[in-house]
């Protein structure tokens, strides 16, 4: 099993703007960085542009068997399926790890098809933009975020500490480890639901001649409204049971909402208002 | 009537954000800007900063009677309040404009009590913080903004083109015209259905354990739930009908999404994340 020093070598798996991030700033700290993309023009653009020393538009046997530590930026399904097709490639004591959004749909599934002598430890990188491509890869993303590592009982704490050391070499701000039902709890309220909320609110009614008059609220809470639908659909059918709960939950209260003001209650509205501004407070404080 | 020229005298009644940021604006521009506020410590912090040429914590006749123009920067109820004991002292001609969120339940208000020789044109200037006071006022937050000047049937033309000289003075980047209805339709959606969203999402469950793991999508849904309970609730309420309309559109909107998502429905979710993707594109090229 590896832990991580200078000759170590990086493949990366889906060259997009997560894994071209994670690219550029393994290099800039002097890693070795192959990466393997379908998308000739990823791998094409990668190359010219200095971000990765090797690739291949294909499951290169060469690039996976040199790989001392795999990070797979491909979709949930996807990255699957390229396991049980190319996992022979690897060598004995490869580590294998991910930047999945969720995690109990995929990090089971994974690790029980996964040969004996490789290992995966998951992780979320909770960072990202509106913009997709390695093209617009961008290792500045990173600082200032958040990067979980989502160990299962399966894991050693060798690979856990590797986890954690590849997000520091990556620069997030806070490394911090959950289960995968922690993890997929907490990603179903922070980022799903708030990506539910800002689609609803995009799509609720025509609003193109609102255009001219959005100021920042409006312009804040539909930000995440330009979403990858194929990803995202993905990610929240993964997650189905914990979405419907979080959704659940924001829908009694939007409720409980609309009732005060239909009966008028200036009283518990203010309430409300008032333990809004207390927890948004609590939160500015944290961050 | 006035039009603006170098000597106008601007009087700001409210000296809070707003007040104290059309204050700093049009001193900038060289006028002379007084202020009426019941906390003397505004009074005596803008005078001390060069904020205001001269002030006072009561209703000051003096202060009243020289305004060529005078800006309401109140709560709704204490504005009308303030109108009906001391329009008096205004001198016939005085032009009066204000900064408030909703139109209808206060405009028609004003304008039916004010005395025949003076003008009330409504405006409201689409710009705030989530901070308090003139100690935290700025000028800067005007720029890029929208301004909407709001007539009636009574308004002259040249009060409307005063308004709207007042808003380019100040930096808005856009400057337009609505009915109050109009108006109250638009800010129901834009502007007080975002800050139910993110008051509901804040307090709909403790969340507190998951502060270390916000990202930004979670801030911006959230960053205007610090919300000023007693100005907010006034608003709500004053223009209830609009809200409950666009509260029950965006909660139709938001079930329907559930309803895809319990019944594992990925086309649908698809086809709304690309609506949804495309209309915000288009906001964005609007901006």
């Amino acid at each position: 099993m590896n832990e991580i020093h200078k000759n170590t070598k990086f493949l990366i798996v889906g060259l997009g703007l997560m894994g071209g991030s994670y690219a550029k700033a393994l290099k800039k700290q002097g890693y070795s960085v192959a990466a393997i993309d379908t998308r000739k023009s990823a791998i094409d653009y990668a190359l010219e542009n200095g971000i990765i020393d090797a690739g291949a538009d294909f499951p290169d046997p060469d690039r996976i068997g040199e790989a001392d530590i795999a990070v797979f930026a491909l979709y949930p399904k996807v990255f699957s399926e390229w396991i049980g097709e190319n996992q022979r490639f690897f060598r004995p004591g490869t580590l294998l790890t991910d930047v999945t959004g969720v995690k109990t749909g995929i990090v089971y599934e994974i690790q029980g098809k996964l040969r004996s002598d490789l290992e995966f430890i998951a992780a979320h990188p909770m960072a990202g933009r509106e913009v997709y491509g390695v093209e617009n890869s961008d290792e500045g993303i990173f600082r200032g975020a958040n990067y979980i590592v989502v160990p299962t009982e399966k894991n050693t704490d060798r690979a856990i500490r590797t986890a954690k050391e590849i997000g520091e070499l990556l620069g997030f701000a806070r490394i911090s480890e959950l289960s995968p039902e922690e993890h997929d709890e907490m990603i179903g309220f922070l980022s799903q639901l708030t990506h539910c909320i800002a689609v609803a609110l995009m799509t609720c009614s025509d609003n193109h001649h609102l255009a001219d008059y959005t100021g920042d609220s409006f312009r804040d809470l539909t930000r995440i409204a330009r979403i990858n639908d194929a990803m995202w659909s993905e990610l929240f059918l993964m997650n189905r049971e914990a979405l419907l709960r979080q959704m659940d939950l924001f829908a009694g209260e939007f409720s409980s909402l609309r009732k005060m003001l239909e009966e008028r209650d200036a009283d518990g509205l203010r309430e409300k208002m008032r333990l809004s501004t207390e927890r948004r407070a609590w939160f500015d404080k944290k961050s």
